[in-house]
């Protein structure tokens, strides 16, 4: 086991402040809890009475919500989709296509400036299909979205070392932070492992059979993200995430390379490297998270080192208020 | 990969009346939740803002609180340790005892035969120590217990096997069922590892240079236990708890073997027996969670084989509304 030089790196991780725990807890304190919600509108859908996510108010007064098809209430403080109770997915995703292209041309919003023709999933309770939206809008919505993250690493006499690759400068969001070996958001109707192998070989050059044979689904994360100017576009946006990991152990001969211009380089670094880079803050937020999750499950943070052990872990397995999916595949 | 026979293990979980889900939680119904509370007092110590556990109207009713130390406020739902703000936890933990002891005495509670001679701490938010108490008294209070849970399991050409012991039929609780091969709670100022390393040695048998080599810390779990009559005493006390969780990967040639009476024997169990066994019911309840967790970070419970697969996660991995310890040997 490794000593760890940091005795607490969670309490690094809390003091960035794009950290999941900027969106507070209703346990900590119930009255602080109901005021920062208050700074929210609920995203509904007509026909289905769960909250699906949050919009910011200042979101909701700059949006233009076509009156034919969305109804804000500023009392209750919900905007929702307002097509008939009983709509299909296609009707309902037809319906935000056309809100969402109308306002990405009215210019207002710097978020909707990251078109990326990429369409993410909205779920209602019991994890059924609703309707989906342009990726990038997801954050405006406060939706939950789902993606992967795979950590290749190398075990051998020379102990353990991380691929970390760097995002390239050129990249909308986190330019030049360090990123995880893989890792990529899951379209509509995606699967996690899919996604891996399909991520593994555009972002990492991994063939398809290798990464078949050697990652392993370890769990998922799951964190309230909230924006700030590092992430591009409006700050304070909400992104709840789920983020399915995968470990892929890799024998020295196999060397990730970058092949699709969103990654500089892939450096081979130590446990103590990626240590104080994680202490340095040079990794994209949610990557720290997967790398604290590699560490608990590999024995190298322990809770006789890591004074906010039982924090860290409750906090990066966070429930949500919004119905979440399956990726079942039966 | 295994593909999982039975697609949903935590369905059946759920279908268990013991299952920490018994416990609602805020963010899937705010009304049930504060109506579910209602069915409490909390638990609370002079000098100290945070509420510590949950103890059953019904068990404060029944209880004999002594006025020079104890305030029960029935307007507010609350049971107050009313020591001096500024007492120590010596002063505390006297208090307690003297009290716990009168009402064993007084044979009231079937929970309080269950004497241990066994204290478990309390603590405050921050991991400050506040008091300790009696063992088998945690349950009337609700406060948070802590634990440590290791797996031993071989893993070879023939596969992987759980070393699954059967409990003693004449054990106080959850009599003949399945347990985890090393499991144990950690009283006042135990340290996970080493509690560990000696219930290792005392349930199974192992040697301290073996388990000391071969345990890896990969996480903790925690859960809402609500008790039933497999735990013996009263009904529907609460048990938050937090486990440590070990994997203890052994060579065919060390075999645990039962020591202390707590346990009839060991067998080798195959996953899929593991599974089966599970999904029959036969393992004690928290024993369960530490295999389904197991089974994810190994890769046989994964995203698309298990439907439930989030929502497993998010609620073995739960939030307290109560201060909880850190076990940080600084």
């Amino acid at each position: 086991m490794n000593a760890i030089s940091n005795p607490s790196l969670f309490f690094f991780l809390l003091s960035i402040p794009t950290f999941q725990n900027r969106f507070p807890y209703y346990e900590d304190n119930p009255a602080f809890y109901a005021a920062h919600l208050k700074k929210h509108h609920a995203f509904k859908v007509n026909g289905c009475d769960a909250v699906l996510g949050y919009i910011l108010n200042s979101a909701v007064a700059k949006f233009h919500w076509p009156a034919e098809h969305w109804a804000v209430d500023s009392t209750n403080q919900t905007v929702t989709l307002n097509t008939a109770a009983d709509a299909t997915p296609e009707e309902r995703s037809k319906v935000m296509a056309e809100t969402l292209a109308a306002e990405a041309k009215r210019g207002n919003f710097e978020i909707l400036k990251g078109w990326r023709n990429e369409k993410y999933p909205v779920y209602a309770p019991g994890g059924k299909f609703l309707l989906d939206m342009e990726r990038c809008a997801s954050p405006l919505f406060g939706i939950v979205s789902y993606g992967v993250h795979g950590t290749c690493y190398v075990e051998d006499e020379q102990g353990m070392q991380f691929w970390v690759p760097r995002r390239a400068k050129t990249k909308q969001t986190y330019p030049s932070m360090l990123d995880n070996s893989v890792a990529g958001g899951m379209s509509t109707s995606e699967r996690p492992f899919e996604c891996l192998v399909r991520e593994a070989e555009e972002e990492a050059s991994l063939p398809e059979d290798v990464v078949r044979a050697t990652a392993k689904s370890v769990g998922c994360v799951s964190y309230f993200y909230v924006r700030d100017s590092r992430a591009g576009g409006e700050v304070d946006l909400l992104q709840p995430e789920v983020e399915y990991v995968y470990d892929i152990k890799l024998s020295r001969d196999i060397v990730p390379k970058p092949s699709d211009g969103e990654v500089e380089e892939f450096k081979l670094y130590t446990v103590e490297e990626t240590k104080k880079a994680l202490a340095n803050g040079e990794f994209k937020p949610n990557c720290a998270v997967v790398f604290i999750d590699f560490f608990i499950r590999h024995g190298i943070l322990t809770p006789e080192n890591e004074p906010d052990y039982f924090q860290i872990l409750t906090r990066m397995h966070r429930r949500f208020e919004f119905p979440t999916a399956s990726h079942f595949a039966n």
